[in-house]
Parts: structure tokens; sequence; C-alpha cells
């Protein structure tokens, strides 16, 4: 499979790698063991020793190196050799490394050649290291479903109306037609429902009924290689929107990153400008859409996958519909970035 | 894989798809779904829906329609796009489906073009129909080994000594040449066993010894794809076969249906002429026939199959003996039957 | 993947195979079972029919024959069909057949044709035979992981420094370098540690602290294809290594046949020259060594090999360290002989 390398890829939440502790997860096909240098900093190495190959990340770390549990050569954050029990260092033990980033709650992975990382290709995503305790949540699962399929789930919301038919639908997206555009290398997914019927959660959070009506609007924001941030919010149908009592808006963060072809880790993050001081209603908040994901997004997809076999989806040939012209843009565009890499490399 | 598409395969037992609902399974490699449209009648389309291919069985049938669960597209039982929630119906939004025959208490699939079904070609078995229901046991399992295997295993039944030898087997079909004859689509292979040993099965039903003697005599008939119908009867030695109070007779369907090259849908009944009107013997019957086929056939033939791997019987040439001259003929008949129908195609 | 065929291969433990018992096993990627015919004596047949290919395995043992589970072909210890219930034996009806010993508490298999089988090639491993019941212990374990990976892993015992810090590993072996020597078709690495820092079992069984020093040694002994001896001992340091209170001498076996590419039999045995009569410390000793055979050292090798998936060493260029030296002759040896024996075959 042909992956977009040189990018900033999500390989973690910042929690789950501690000082002295470690986190080995395969991205790209290539595993990878993650673990922090003395002074904190997050380092990413390949996850097998060149010796004879056991996974580094069966070792153990110690004052900021990680030693092979087998043999015993120890390799800095550079993946460069500092202790070999056995003999000599020389300039040839030495492990691939990763450049690593840590912003925003997370810790990000280059997979290109770290000398070629560049931060100035981070999404700035610090409404999520912005928000307040009691107004932000964040998950992780690890999905059967090429990345791509992640993505296209965001990219069209009308999914919501069907699958989440329950909490988030109420038919309110796919009755309105969206607005995608191109700036850059983003894309952007726009909607704006207007006299709409509330949602099951939304009426539930609001305590209005089916027989209100409300204004929702919602912008999904795509970045390369699959960073995606969708915002939105709702008023009483007619009221302003920038009313201070009015309007419920979410902030939240979807991003995947491809384990292996056909499974993908699945970040994500919600914050929110009402209900701020709430922990309880915090707490079920996230609870809720932990639920959704993984009962109801991630087995579809999977399912999607099952039927999709080893195929990738143009030689399916799917039947378009208008709301697939946002995953199309995308994956058209990532399509050829790879392409553009490619060709660089070679 | 090979298969015979022009024929009729069964699919389910009449009563695994009930109205309003659905069954998903799959056949001759082809994931399918079976429901009933609003007339009751049993319709199968790919279960893969041709916009992001998600399964349909994961949607829901509605008025005898089924709609997709992830993006909302509606198929009639014809496979046409009924309903769109995202613009118009166009032509091309359309499923595979399949002609499906209803009957002998049975489902049935035609896995060629639906234009070539063709009733003429669905064997007879109205003994199902009309059995009794204290006479009537039916079942499903489905197993693992080529459905091949699945045949060849009831067109050698002197397996049944040595498989089944605490309960159907004495030793007497295998001391007992079997005639094997072709008639038209059909092959029948019949057993007249003499003065016979009582299987233990027998003993326990006429309540007699290992020392009595009784006439046995079955007949096996095959027709394509994977339809075979032993009937099948017992009398004390020498005794009128026709006789009133002396005769056996059960008469049974094996109806196997490739699931995968290496998974098999296998579908068994049986009625009889005897103990018709008793409840609990029939319950009991229909206990150890489950028993026998999903306890020693199936684990039998799995580990058949496990042994020849991805080979075919030919490959492996098999030592071939005189018992297996029905299953030969069967298999070297159905390998022309595909031939002549691959030849017809191309 | 490419075997030495002609060399004797451990089958099993004696006990394994009863009379009148049979024992699944698959050996070189071939499916065996062996049993004991009506004197006693181990034999070994392809495990599968050569009617329709079921396995043996699942039929039952008579008289020191095997009888086929699913139609009754009845073989003999030298694979000659010895009855056919369906008719007369002919030449033809025979499965493939392999050398066997018995020897060493073990059964041994020739993979190659049954007519070159040599017991001279057959190691002396008369120590495991004479050592009392209540100074030995044997076990068996099926591991993932290429057989040779299990090797590399006894001959070079630095490991033990790593993977069993707890119990057998003080750094005694890192520190001491080993001596190499190839004579014949042996490749032997002997070590000899002075005035070295105990491991915690020997500090556990001689009573001692981590300040005391002893002296150990210790001399694997590889032979083809994959028969390792493990000689060791220690004394309280500088004291006479012959001396009759201080020495604590164990002589064990370490025997690997490949079952698949990517799993292992691993047969393993020890006796003792101390505390040879108490059956308690020979249990609990039998109970550490295969805790840390099926804890450390198996877990290690099958991440190992899933690091190194379907390449073998070599393609994967690992990083040689000196340690390397004894499994890399060993390798190489081995290499040429299979050459040698594809060359002469061809």
């Amino acid at each position: 499979m042909s992956y977009l390398r040189n990018c900033w890829y999500m390989a973690a939440w910042s929690d789950e790698v501690e000082a002295g502790g470690m986190l080995a997860r395969r991205y790209l096909d290539e595993p990878v063991v993650l673990f922090r240098d003395s002074g904190g900093k997050v380092c990413a190495v390949h996850d097998r020793c060149p010796h004879r190959f056991a996974p580094l990340s069966k070792g153990k770390v110690e004052n900021g190196t990680i030693a092979c549990g087998y043999h015993g050569l120890t390799f800095d954050g550079c993946g460069k050799c500092v202790f070999n029990p056995h003999g000599k260092i020389l300039q040839s033990m030495a492990v691939k490394h990763y450049a690593v980033a840590e912003a925003y709650r997370g810790i990000w992975i280059w997979m290109g050649e770290p000398e070629t990382a560049n931060l100035d290709f981070l999404r700035d995503l610090s409404f999520l290291e912005t928000a307040p305790e009691t107004a932000f949540s964040k998950g992780y699962l690890c999905g059967h479903g090429n990345y791509q399929l992640f993505v296209d789930n965001i990219l069209d919301l009308t999914h919501v109306d069907f699958l989440h038919a329950s909490t988030l639908g109420s038919g309110a997206f796919t009755r309105t037609r969206a607005k995608v555009a191109e700036t850059g290398d983003r894309v952007t997914i726009l909607r704006d429902c207007l006299d709409e019927v509330p949602s099951p959660l939304m009426r539930s959070i609001r305590n209005i009924t089916e027989e209100d009506r409300v204004d929702y609007w919602n912008n999904v924001e795509w970045s390369p290689p699959a960073v995606m941030t969708l915002s939105g919010g709702n008023v009483p149908s007619g009221a302003d929107r920038e009313g201070p009592l009015n309007n419920m808006n979410t902030m939240n963060a979807h991003i995947v990153t491809p384990e292996t072809g056909l499974t993908t880790h699945y970040f994500f993050a919600t914050t929110r400008d009402f209900a701020v001081d709430d922990a309880e209603f915090n707490e079920k908040f996230a609870r809720t859409r932990n639920q959704i994901f993984s009962t109801e997004d991630e087995p579809m997809i999977r399912a999607q996958q099952e039927r999709m076999g080893d195929k990738n989806l143009w030689e399916l040939q799917p039947l378009l519909l208008r709301i697939d012209e946002g995953s199309v843009r995308v994956r058209r565009k990532l399509e050829k970035m790879i392409e553009a890499e490619n060709s660089t490399r070679s």
C-alpha cells in the first residue's frame, strides 16, 4: 500500500506515553516504539532490534534509552546505540528513528525521512489544548477498515441520519446540500440546515421536542494526511447564532492514522462552549460519543471493508452520489500528493 | 473456484426468512441477503450496497424493500433503487439480484443470470412438504470442507459402518455391493442388504437384538448441483417389504450448497412411515441425527479438507475403491456440466 | 522451506505414545501419526489415508495396525494395507511410512527415505536414560517461531543475562567470551566464567549471597539437525571443580524439531549430580525451568519471528555481534548440509 510519508500522523495521545514507559504501535505497516528521553521528549524508533529482530518494546526504558530485552543492545531516542554489552559500539549499530512532535495533547510522527520533518506542516489544533477539562474529552480506538474509509465517514455526515438515527440524526443533514470547498491543502464541507428537526441528542440537551425547530450548521475541515476538525452548533430556529444564551457549539477532532492497510488508529476529541463546568454532563457526553464510534461507526466500516476485500474503492466502481463530493475530492487530492511524493523520491 | 451457476441451490429453510426479516448468507463466494417483499415473496440481492459497499444486511427491511443502514439507498427485491435520500433515482442505481423460488419448505436460489432461471430444473421434493409435523424434522449446519466432500459423504454410505458404528452402522453396507445407475441428470446408488445384522439404532427402534436379522435397502438419488434424497427401509429378514406392519421406511433429503470453496451449507431433513404420530420419538430421532451430522460427519469432512489443503481431489490422486463409483460418476458429471456452462458463456 | 531430511528429528518423548494409543504430530510440514505395533515398536506413517485423505489419527489403533475412521482401510506400521473392507488388497494401497527409532526416553523420526535411515547418525544421549528419576525432568512445548530461532537461543546463552535476569542470569555469560569450536559435525560453545557473581537461582540453591563469588562453566554442543546438550556447573570461586562437595553440575538436552516453517516442537530435559534424591527439589527445579521456557524464551522467539515475518535471517541483514559466532557457524553448517543433500537428490 502506498501512503503519504512526508507529513505528520497522529501517533498517540500524550498521556499514552508516560515518562519511563513506552508504547508499541504500528503505523503505515511499520512497528514503532515510542518512549521519552531523559528530558521527557518523546522519541520513536523502529520496534525491532537490528541484532536479532526482537521487538525493542519487549525490553525496557531506562534513563531515557531503550534496551533490548533479548541481548541488551541499548539505543537512544535517535536510534543510536549507546550500550553494547558484547563489545564495541560501531557506527552501524543503529535502529531507524522517526521525527516526533508533541502538541495539542498529542504525539505526532513523521513517517518520511526525519531530516525532512517540518513543523510547519503540523495542523494547528490548539483548541484541544486550551479546552477546560470539564468541557473536554478524548478517546482512541483501533478499528478495522482502511483509514480512508474512516475519513470518508466524517466527510459525509449524512450517514448520521441513518447510522446514528437514535442519537445524532434527524434527517437534517440529508435534506441539506453541503458546500464543498478547497483552499490550499484543505478541503472544507459546510452544511447550514435551517428550521430543521432537532436530533434526539439535541432534544435531550436543549430539553425541546420533536415539534420544535432549530438551525444547525457544521463545518468539516480536512487536511492531509487524515486530520479532520468538525465544528458545529445549533440555535432555536431563527435565533441569533452569536447570541450568548442560545448557541451550542462543539468543536471536534477526528484524526486517523493507518495501522496497516486494513486497520486504523482512530483518535477523537471534543470540546464545547456550553455546560462548560458541568463535569457530569461532560462524562456522559464522552460516554455517548465513545459508544457511537465503537458500536455504530467502527462496525459499519469494518463490514464495508470486509465486503470490499482487498480491492480499493475505485476498482469496485462505486456508485457515487452528490454526498460523496467531499470525500472524493479528498481522495483525489491525497492520491496526487502521494504520487508527487513518490515521483520526487525516485 | 468454478461452480455450476445455472441451477437451483438451496439457500435456506423457508422459516429462516420471516416477513420483515432478512437473512445474510454467502453462496458460491458471493454475499447475498434474502428478504420478503410486501407480498411475502422471497427476494435475494447482492449483500453489498453499490454506493459505498456496506452490507445491505446491516440496514433494514421495510415494506418489502431493503434500505442501506449507512446512507439510506433503498432497493426492492429486483435490486432496483426505489429510494435515494440524496437525489434522483438513476437507472444505474441497482444492486445485483438473484432469481429465487420457494418450495418444499425451502428457499432456492439461481446463481446464474436471473433471466435464465428455469423452474423445471427445480428438483421435486414434495415429500418434505407433505410430511406430517410429528414425522418430520429438518436441520442446518454450516460445515468446513468443500461441498463436494459433503456430497461424496452421502454417495458412499459405507462410511456409516465406520464413522457411525455406534448408531447407524452394522457392517451391512460394506458387505453389500451398491448398484450405481445414471438416468438423465440423476445418479442413483442402490443397496439391498439381505439377512443382515441390524444397526444399533434399528435394534433400539425395533426392539430386537444383535442376533436378529433384517433386510435393509436404501436408494440415494443425486441431482445437480448437490441435491440428494436418501430413501431406505428395513423389515425382519425375509418379510414382505410392502407389508403394513413390518416395513420401516424413512425418506431423507441431504442438500448442500457451497458457501465458499472451503465451507458448505448443509441442509438435511427426514420423514418416515412409522411412529408417525409420535412427537416424542420424532424429537429424539431429530436430535440423534443432528448429533451424528455435527459431531461425526462434519468433523471428519473438516479434517479431510484440512489434509487436502487447497488441492482438489484429483490433484492428490486418491486411491479409488469400488465404493467410490457413485461419487466419482457424480463428480465427473458435474465437471462436465460446469465445463459446458463455461464454454457456452465464453 | 528446505529442511535437512536424512537425519533423526526428535518426534516425541517415549511416554507420549502408549501401547494401543497414537500421537498425531506434524514434522517438517508433514502430518504424521505415531503408534506402536503389536510388539510395542513405534511406527510412523503419513497421517492421511490414501483413499479419501481423512487423517488416520481420527481412526483407531488395533492390534498394532491403524484403521481409517472414515471407510476402514487399515495399515501396518510400514504403511502396507493389511485390511480393505471393500475388496482386494492391492500393492498400491499403501501410505508413506517413516523410519523410527526409540532411544534415550525419546522417539526419533527419519524424514528422508526410510531405506536410508542410519542409526549411526543418532546422537548418543544416554545420560537421559541413566538419570535417576528424582534427578531428572523433561518437558515439551510447541512454540511459535522457526526452529532455527530456538537453536540460536541456546547457542547464544548471553540472552540469559537479559531475558532470565531474575533466575539464571547474573551478567557472567555476557562478561565472558565464549570459545567456539567445530569437530566433525559438532559445534561446541564453551564458556568459563571465573570469580563471577552467582545467578539468583544459584544463590538460592547454594544459599549464598550476591557478594559471594563462584566459578561457572558451560558447554553447549550442537549436532544436526537441531540437537543440543548443555552441560555446566559451578563451584565457589577458586575451588576444585572435581571436588565432591562443591561442584553442582547439570546436564541438559534442548532438542527442537520443525513443526512447520513457523512453529517448533521443543523438547527439553535435565539431570544433575546434586540433590539427586531430592524429589521435592526435582519437582521445583522442573517447574522453574518449564516456566522460564514457556513464559520467557518462547514469547521472545515468537515476537522475534513476528517481526521477521516471512523473511529469513539473512534477508533481513542482521547486525551480527561476537556472541553470534556459534549460531552463525551452525546455520552455515546446516545450510551446507541441506544444499549437499538437495544436490545429491536431484
